[in-house]
């Protein structure tokens, strides 16, 4: 696909994803297998610790993910995901994730994504497969 | 900790989680080692194909995963946590996390998660490693 | 399929697998989405810190999920598999993982996988996909 | 520490690996937080199906993460791995993994290892986390 195909693909989905809205995740920019999207940490996405919550962040790479491995035409659908948290975000703070495309198939594609804060410390590195459910 | 402790424990940390309160995610059990929790899936739980987002369902298995590593008193922060996205779950649907302690050491303790549906069908199949962070 | 050919098709993969030989690593069980297998970790299996080394425990557990995996009839391949390592085993110890089917799809299905020592502790914990590639 | 100083430890490791020398992997490069090693595919380290077994995969790859995670000086262990298989590798292919570290605490330390055909093709993407044992 051309890249403003792309753009229109993925802001079409971001559209219609009401979790994405009501998680405050926002696309930043988008191109062949790569995504990147960002949220700004609400005092409601914080857990019991003060930082904020896996759920969060894993949802915040996992739209990255999502993204990303939609940007090819043909509709995937995530297979699993790791996440590794390397460091904890606090209410206020901007965190930014990136997916890039790291192998493709005919069915199966793989992502890593990095969530970044404000000054480029790595939070989590998270890692996801797509099932590309037609071509 | 007695079974009462543990139980003031957990629910004294969800009362204070507002990222489980915003999900809508409740304490449905606990006990040493192991956590119940239970969200139904609400229209802005839902991703932009219809089902429920896998950021939703990584916050309930995250959810479970912490209370169960918050029942031993010391405090604990999770490392990491893999999902396997099994079935796809809709609006409505009750969901329920369970995740039980599969291994502990002084500075490290391992959790598997299950997230079933309404019929018990396993939704998610997820594995989280904790830090200890003080005895 | 019977049990009896599901225990042939299973002897038979190990039969044709050089690693497998190699390894050391033999069957011990098997029955439909189900497999256990066994090792005895040998003197050039150890690490440089005299632990079983990361990679014979994952290929034991990659081993158990692989059978497992091959027991319904169509061949499938490994996608992904996550291994939390729970605890450290010694030359000369008899390691067993054994590989249960958790969920399964027309194309995907996954594997919860525990690796334990001579008295039961649990070694590894471990979860994978596969991917079936015909029916 | 230096890099000749990494050099010493990192060699000095590999040396005492028993496992590391029965699997051919041997040392290419390494730095602070970043080591590559190298594998030749065996006949006798193929599955039933023909390709790398994964769990020589793995092995080449836990390689890689577990001497990039020894360049500090502290003496680390692995927490846990994560590896998707991306495509398969056959016999007599040399397969090359490197390490890198994408975060760092007092306690915990995160790679990405990437691991590639004679082509450049990603076989596998893995990512681990050690903990750091002592200072």
């Amino acid at each position: 696909m051309e890249q403003k195909d792309i753009e229109a693909q993925v802001k079409d989905a971001i559209g219609r994803d009401a979790y994405l809205a009501m998680m405050g995740i926002e696309l930043v920019d988008c191109g062949p297998g790569r995504a990147t999207v960002r949220m700004t940490v609400r005092p409601d996405q914080v857990n019991f610790i003060g930082t904020c919550h896996g759920g969060a962040v894993f949802s915040l790479a996992d739209a990255a993910f999502a993204m990303s491995s939609n940007t090819h035409g043909p509709s995937t659908v995530a297979i699993d995901a790791h996440i590794a948290f390397t460091a904890g975000a606090r209410e206020g703070e901007v965190l930014t994730a990136t997916s890039r495309e790291v192998a493709r198939s005919n069915r199966l594609a793989t992502y890593r994504i990095e969530v970044v804060g404000p000054d480029e410390a790595v939070i989590a590195a998270c890692t996801g497969t797509a099932y590309i459910r037609k071509r």
